[in-house]
């Protein structure tokens, strides 16, 4: 089977390749190895400034929240002032302005639970939270990114269930990609890229994670970390304010089954960066964006155990990214594991 | 000043943007700390199976080399004799077939120096093996990755000095790119992109980490690592295996001196993941390269000091990378660092 054997994949949202060489997961590690994830938690701690009732750095004080709850960054790197840096009109020196918000939002008051364990009434809240500041930021801001990192290995400081909105005046780098990629395929086939992507998978299987009625979480055929996934809506949809209020139970239903099986992967809280990606608004909301379909990321990196992750460096970062088994493998793995969550199972 | 905001700088050589948040160093940092680089190395490890004499996985023994040496990876990503996987020929699903070879290059004898701590002239070994490799491989091969992970940070598993070398019957993404941008912006301007930079470096002189009479080593306008350095030659160069001996000794002469730079920052064995880009090779050698200038990137992962490092998460996965420090504030530290190695100067 070629498959086993070392060969590219195409990606057609970034239109690029990714080495994939299955037979890599052989060799042995004698590398880096991570703190596994803190199992225990407190539901409440004093110092932590994203629990209710507690005073943030700027002095502020939280809200006794009892559902989500959103702020401004306190150390935002978008605000909406900047100063417009003028460029020097060198084409090897080029600068622009950057302006925008950065806000923080607590998924739910207690800081010892996580999506996969949040009751799906509360996840929903989590959705329509997400989709009224892309609404409300989108009216100005043409890309409202929505991200959470999840786990100290990708950077995130507070245990706390939260993630971040970043709206800005520019459409970045990676959306304006995926906005290129999907138009040409768009003008070329006559129809979404993403939604003949998930028709095409719904009928092969072999890379679904987990799928319902209306959802579809599968390791994209193009994947480039190890466990990647990509959840998508089976209906055109552009942006995460356009789901209906059936495809957002659906949806936190969904949700909670991926990271459930991401959870159980290992048994640890699985860390991941992940992220929404839909039609772009401010002025683009004028404009006819149908080769776009609504879809978050998932990128965790762990490879091997709790502890050991995946480094994208030197051939990586300098050439291509490359995987160390197939994402076949990675699907028929994820889709094996429990429905339930191993830390309920225990008790 | 509008550089001490937030704002957006173009890569040339990418075609991308990069977002600088200058005032971002000043957030309190809660979130997970590295373990400290080992300084410790014994000379010889009778385990470990870069050294000389040393038996390796796959049953081989290392000859007592004296200077470089060069073996087959054990484990490689890229295998001479992969078959084609044959595409489903639909535009989601495409796959290509991928052959090369993968090699693994040791410095020095030693594992207890690094390339800073090494003689010049043992650098200049270095370098003139890997021009041997480029020319070699690069008569089969049109991309050949000379590539260094260096720190357990960076998914580096051996202590001793080391680098890798992996071609590919591909041109990768990474150089696929910087080959049309170079390309387009020769088109235009009559004049290979990075000779035009170098040159407007070398007189603004603000972002210049070290220079000499051949070579320039700068943090670039559009660095995104906190420490990101580019090390090329003033002359026109294709490729590595072109520069002639004066220059090879320039470059050992400057790769110990930034080298010793990144390692008196913080006082630890600076991480970084490193490569080199020329002119593609192969059936490329019979193609007009001119637009080509040889380079060498250096990515850094530290931000705040020897343990604390940049996380290129979120946001940077999904939207767009962003840096916390300005290009210039880098230079500046690192231009004003002494010129000796903290491990000489302790004893
Ligand atoms: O080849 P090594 O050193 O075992 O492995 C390291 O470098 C490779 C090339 O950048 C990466 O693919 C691996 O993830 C990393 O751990
Ligand atoms: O905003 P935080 O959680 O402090 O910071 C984290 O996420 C940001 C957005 O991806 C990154 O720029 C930082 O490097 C990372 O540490």
């Amino acid at each position: 089977m070629p498959l086993e054997h070392q060969h590219l994949r195409y990606n057609p949202l970034r239109d690029s390749w990714v080495l994939v060489s299955a037979h890599r997961m052989k060799r042995p590690w004698a590398g880096q190895v991570e703190k596994p994830a803190e199992e225990h938690i407190p539901r409440y701690d004093q110092n932590n400034p994203l629990c209710p009732g507690n005073k943030r750095a700027n002095g502020e004080v939280n809200p006794e929240y009892d559902s989500t709850f959103v702020f401004e960054n306190d150390f935002p790197a978008l605000q909406p002032d900047a100063p417009d840096p003028g460029s020097d009109q060198d084409p090897l020196f080029q600068s622009k302005a950057a302006r925008g918000v950065c806000k923080v939002m607590c998924f739910h008051p207690w800081s010892d639970v996580t999506l996969p364990l949040m009751k799906k009434e509360e996840v929903v809240k989590v959705i329509d939270k997400w989709a009224e500041l892309v609404k409300d930021l989108g009216t100005v801001y043409p890309w409202v990114q929505i991200f959470e990192n999840k786990g100290a290995v990708m950077g995130c400081s507070n245990p706390h269930p939260h993630c971040q909105v970043w709206a800005s005046n520019f459409l970045p780098n990676e959306p304006a990609l995926s906005d290129r990629c999907q138009r040409a395929y768009y003008q070329k086939h006559g129809e979404p890229l993403l939604l003949q992507y998930a028709k095409q998978e719904s009928e092969k299987k072999e890379r679904i994670v987990v799928e319902s009625p209306d959802w579809l979480a599968v390791v994209p055929y193009w994947a480039t970390w190890p466990y990647q996934t990509l959840l998508l809506p089976r209906r055109h949809v552009l942006r995460i304010n356009d789901l209906t209020a059936d495809e957002r139970e659906g949806l936190a239903a969904i949700m909670k089954q991926l990271l459930t099986k991401y959870d159980n992967l290992f048994e640890v809280s699985f860390p991941y960066s992940m992220g929404w990606h839909g039609a772009p608004t401010g002025s683009y909301l004028e404009e006819d964006n149908s080769h776009w379909q609504l879809h978050a990321h998932y990128y965790p990196p762990l490879l091997r155990s709790a502890t050991v992750k995946k480094f994208m460096v030197g051939y990586e970062m300098l050439a291509q990214e490359q995987r160390d088994l197939t994402p076949e493998q990675a699907a028929e793995k994820l889709r094996n594991l429990p429905e339930e969550h191993y830390k309920t199972r225990q008790t």
